[in-house]
């Protein structure tokens, strides 16, 4: 190695050592005869000293040291003055006594410290300097710790590792496909997975039982905030086994997680029906960081002539405790917020339980104090709480509460990012209704197993089939979800039936698998983590993009090498493809 | 679980234990009053007895169950009269008191055993049953551990695993490119990773110091027998070190690999100039489990007026070590295959060493006794032994000479598939001439570092220009290569020139690289070793298939899935191409 020790490693213990270290050029100072330098490494950062009374023309060199140069020294390990408590390697420095640039640098093009100058765009052009700030470099350290954890735990309870194929067969199911033309097979291409869905469905037919793969899946969507192309997932099959076991194994891989990588010991993670999550919180990945449930009020409101109450399907609303004194300018703030088109809602209504115990809302015209008592009793408030109310057609009025309480929980600070509140959501619906095609879409895919009590329903309403599904929700996001699937031959059969698929169709896409469920399937279920967006929480960010070395933008580039871009004319020859642009 | 106890843990001590388990029917037979059925899942097999007397409804149940039906018993752990000693679980079996089909099994288009009927085709189809069988489902298992056994060395040495991108930009260096069109950047397309290159060499100049990535890439190029289009690499990366140091490192990964996963505890691993492999073995990956090194004839030989020799420019030979007494239609054996077209040698030289110390050659017109001496010394052979000679133009007849070798390794049964001998080999060429394009190429790749001491001469004489670059060969195959890169963007523009890149194209590729470069880059270098090829040679296979769950045919197809596939004119459409088969 060019170097005996790294720059994060030598302390008060090293005194006097000879040591040679290399690194980056943090930043350089001089004081009188002196050159300070700050060199850092992946580990950390130690000072050089050059004194010019030691050796003037070493001094000399260091002083043409710029920003980011790659250097060599030699030297020996001294206690300092002035002291950096705050810092492994704070107390000692290096006396440099022999100095080596390995390679000069230009200045960079933004600041190469925790908090940068750079905008995003510039960021990601210049990814590979970027990825030297310590912020973003300990995020790909703690996605490495967490993928090592990963493995370790599913290998200690026997699970395989097994690579599936990346060049597969596209399928009309889920989200676009990337595809990929086939030279050999002119005409025909190869598709990206979404997920190695059927490949560890096979697996399970093949006996493996135990099966886990990080592995990296990838969707043509157009791109969200915070969607990426590619990204990556710890998926994971087990066979002999139902629900319960899957759940039992991987809330103990999420606290195995939290404990060796966080140091936080999880309570058992609660467990929610799908149905109450909508009916308390709006959402099927409710953040149950706060309380701040749903109350449904129909029951009280309705009937007294306030035309708004009286017209709508719902009237829910929440507590927002200690809120009494908000302003009007503040009431009018959450009011634009679930105005806004991507809430869409039409208004709010609130009710004030003021600390002197009297109660106001903002339809006193149409509610006396004892009605308001009701309200008042209904959501148990206490002098100084604040009630919101909302009205409207059910599905959409719950998920504009439910935006309106994340509003407030940031707003009260219930949402820290180092309170970790994780959650088994249940029992989905297995088919969902879509209003562009005009059918059923199975909700987590389809070969999600229906309960067994509710397949009778499928033919006579199959919107409420629940399915054997169930999403593992941390503090409001999804982080994984999976079910048990179908092992049968009729029944997988039929589930293709009601998703619009001819039999012609099902055999064409799905064949092999159908095939294979009638040579001796198991009964099987697995899960699947985003393990992009897990980083994310572990990481305390709000993106995915910051815990993935080399993202891309929303347009789909890659800025820094500049992909996509087009390829030569012989490559399309041979592909026997034309580009119609 | 379903089940309480794997079909491959219980012994004689758990007699009496009520147990549950689940798997497959391996087979059954009946005996008198009883039916015994051969239970197997991942973890072995277990016998279940059915007996007429305690219940002849259940037996009568048994005795419909078929191959591969798929059961879950609960029983009773009892000792059996007729032991198995070499099973684990050979001294039991369960009595059982229930049993349920969990699912049928049609028959099995072949037979699920150690050895099959079914042909490579038939398997291929109905790869998820072929997996099954004991050797198949081991090599996956034997690549899972080697896997973790690979992460957990360069874990413990700091390496940080990072995944680098699978959609990148397609590059006119190296092998043909799987692309992928982008439909948000009509026109343009994506480029499947032949390597992470460049990306590892990014992670080094922002200091990641120690990369690895076991990762997937991809080539799209004709299939030989054992290529397949995607791949996996053990992809490593170091920063701040020099040749020496990657040696040394992954030396010991391999000898860590042989220790933990085959028990096998490896000799320091030797080391070999490029030079001499090709001098002495007559390829850059020698089988070094067996000498019969090249000797060079051309002082003894020629001058003698034998024309064969004389025109030649190399005359070379083997020891065959006690073969004096193959027969005329062994050595038209050995001629005749090196007369294949794929060795395409002309003839083949011999002289036997007798057990009564005699010379005799097929060349005797043209050698005497004095002559016959001197090559006999040049081999320093023994009576009995054989000399075979080859001559013709050095490469050509060298490589030819290495199959002979190879052949003969073969058949004196010196190449057993459980002695290992990895050997380094060092200093390859920096470029070779390529015919077709009549230009060099980058043996390596275009980062590949030249040794500093030859940079002169690459003006002059670029195909004497040694690289810093290293192969690891185990048993005759490479498993991994790697080179000391270039970190300097004048001597990669240098290298970009003699490769034939204009200016601007080696911008346009690389642009971001040799930028980079200049932001400062540290001294690096790295390996990737072929997994499959690893996981196979630790599996005494001949080929990569066998170690991939779902590999493709030569066709590059998956006649499992199906894949590739047309897709929908939809599509295309989206994509903005159109196939012109």
């Amino acid at each position: 190695m060019l170097r005996t020790h790294t720059c994060g490693e030598l302390t008060i213990n090293d005194l006097n050592k000879d040591v040679t270290l290399t690194g980056w050029v943090q930043k350089s100072r001089d004081l009188g005869g002196m050159t300070f330098v700050d060199m850092r490494d992946r580990y950390g950062i130690t000072q050089l000293t050059f004194n010019s009374d030691d050796n003037a023309e070493l001094r000399a060199q260091a002083r043409e040291l710029g920003r980011e140069f790659v250097i060599r020294v030699a030297g020996k390990v001294i206690e300092r003055s002035n002291k950096n408590l705050k810092m492994n390697t704070g107390e000692i420095e290096i006396k440099v006594a022999k100095l080596e640039l390995l390679n000069a640098a230009k200045l960079p093009p933004f600041l190469i410290e925790d908090e940068t100058d750079g905008g995003d765009d510039l960021r990601l052009k210049y990814r590979y300097l970027d990825l030297r700030r310590n912020p973003v470099r300990n995020n790909l350290v703690l996605r490495h710790k967490m993928a090592q954890e990963v493995r370790k735990y599913l290998d200690g309870l026997d699970f395989i590792e097994v690579e599936t194929p990346v060049l597969i067969k596209s399928t009309p199911e889920g989200a676009r496909d990337f595809v990929v033309p086939s030279r050999m097979n002119p005409g025909e291409f190869y598709a990206l997975p979404q997920s190695p869905q059927t490949f560890k469905q096979l697996l399970m037919v093949s006996g493996f039982d135990r099966y886990f793969q990080i592995v990296k899946c990838f969707r043509d969507e157009d791109l969200r905030a915070d969607r990426q192309p590619e990204f990556t997932q710890i998926d994971c099959e087990m066979a002999f086994i139902e629900q319960e076991d899957i759940l039992n194994v991987f809330e103990g891989l999420i606290r195995q997680l939290f404990k060796n990588v966080k140091g936080v010991e999880l309570a058992e993670v609660p467990r929610m029906q799908y149905a109450d999550a909508m009916r308390l919180y709006g959402s099927d990945k409710p953040d149950t960081r706060f309380d701040m449930q749903f109350v449904e009020l129909n029951d009280i409101v309705k009937g007294v002539g306030f035309p708004v109450f009286d017209s709508a399907e719902l009237v829910i609303g929440i507590n927002a405790k200690g809120c009494a004194e908000y302003t009007r300018k503040q009431i009018d703030e959450l009011t634009d917020f679930i105005k806004r088109p991507q809430i869409g809602a039409t208004g709010l209504i609130y009710l004030r339980h003021g600390a002197d115990g009297s109660l106001k809302s903002s339809v006193d015209k149409f509610y006396n104090e004892d009605e308001l008592k009701k309200w008042s009793a209904a959501f148990n408030t206490e002098p100084g709480d604040l009630i919101l109310i909302m009205a409207g057609q059910t599905d959409k009025v719950r998920k504009q509460l439910s935006e309106l309480r994340l509003e407030m929980g940031n707003r009260l600070g219930l949402r820290d990012k180092n309170v970790y509140a994780p959650l088994w959501v249940l029992d989905f619906p297995l088919l969902e209704w879509d209003e562009e095609s005009q059918r059923y879409h199975a909700m987590h895919h389809p070969f999600t197993s229906p309960k067994p009590e509710d397949i009778a329903m499928l033919d006579t309403n199959p919107g409420q089939v629940r399915a054997n599904a169930y999403d593992m929700v941390v503090n409001g996001t999804e982080v994984g979800g999976g079910s048990i699937r179908i092992h049968d031959r009729d029944l997988q059969s039929l589930m293709f039936k009601h998703l619009g698929f001819t039999v012609e169709e099902a055999q064409k896409q799905f064949g092999f698998l159908l095939d294979a469920f009638e040579y001796g399937a198991p009964p099987h279920g697995g899960i699947a983590f985003g393990f992009d967006r897990l980083v994310s929480i572990f990481a305390g960010l709000d993106s995915i993009r910051d815990v993935i070395a080399f993202p891309k933008n929303n347009s789909g580039r890659d800025v820094m090498i500049d992909s996509p871009s087009t390829i030569a004319d012989e490559q399309l020859k041979e592909l026997k493809i034309k580009t119609t642009v």
